[in-house]
């Protein structure tokens, strides 16, 4: 007898492969290729493990955070990856989204599918402390990737030093060590030519 | 001024992108190509987390075990894959991870190197619940993988029902649903021709 519980987790777990075929406009720090949304979903919650101590918020949920980062893409499955500077594609993208979300998470248990709609809509919002810690680890990870690839990115899509400040700007009180590296990279990167004053 | 742990974070953060280039025999449920060390990290972290419910034993710690499968390949970077049926593979193969291990979870700062180097060496070991838990993701994984892509990777390697049979008997005790329904894959997949009897 199968069990049913198993039955649709399995399919999730399926489904969700896909990710790994979600490319993104990030570079790998190699520059042979770009990223997709299940190395960046790896990387990302490797990083809110190592970096907790920096945040000044001592309440960080890690176990939380780390669930919301594994699955703060899966909806690129169906709603594809809109780039951060990208102004048009910010039309309507929640809304694409949060389809995405209904159908994808809707795989699961019904208690399951609950939990990651309520942590995918909690990462979207940044309100709370566990959010706005995904959040950050979300944001400095494609800006390692820029800087370390010479701004390869950055300079294909024209970015200025000052959209990428304003995307991290919450750093500030959030992970204050954290942004004050940030920002020595990015004027560091202006220097060099990897990004636009 | 620069925080000295977190220069040594971001040097790990930085390594750590290699293992988006450390390929692995299993292909993607899609086919199209080979899977790589990242993105099966990051798919079977997600899994230990939605699969919990299955585990016999109710002492597993799912923080524990996410932590210890986002960084149980990152040796690979240094030691390179090892298919799971390959012999001669395996001669040497945990001197080579142990060197690796100790170079690159060197990068970071003494505490966080010796909880990385703990974890993997408790996963290697496979003794523990935790362990044991985080070993049976990362061994139905690639089963999955298999039997969608017709036994892609089981064909090119000549791999018998018997030693797949095998490399997942302990799943019997401590995943015993997940045990069924893999063991019902498994034949199957020798009645459609994916799998050598």
């Amino acid at each position: 007898m199968m069990n049913e519980r198993l039955s649709c987790q399995i399919e999730f777990i399926r489904e969700v492969d896909k990710l790994k075929t979600i490319f993104r406009q990030t570079y790998l720090m190699d520059s042979t290729r770009n990223e997709n949304d299940a190395e960046h979903s790896w990387h990302i919650t490797l990083m809110a493990w190592l970096l907790e101590e920096h945040s000044t918020n001592k309440q960080v949920n890690i176990l939380r955070v780390m669930k919301m980062l594994l699955v703060h893409d899966v909806v690129e499955i169906d709603a594809g990856d809109t780039f951060a500077y990208d102004e048009q594609g910010q039309e309507g993208k929640f809304e694409r989204e949060r389809m995405a979300a209904e159908r994808i998470f809707g795989l699961l248990p019904p208690d399951q599918s609950e939990e990651m709609m309520e942590l995918w809509l909690e990462f979207e919002q940044r309100k709370t402390t566990d959010s706005l810690y995904a959040a950050a680890m979300d944001r400095i990870q494609p800006l390692f990737h820029n800087y370390y690839t010479q701004g390869k990115a950055w300079q294909e899509h024209e970015v200025t030093s000052g959209r990428v400040l304003a995307r991290i700007g919450f750093l500030e009180t959030e992970l204050p060590d954290v942004h004050s590296l940030v920002c020595q990279l990015i004027h560091d990167a202006v220097d060099k030519g990897y990004l636009l004053p």
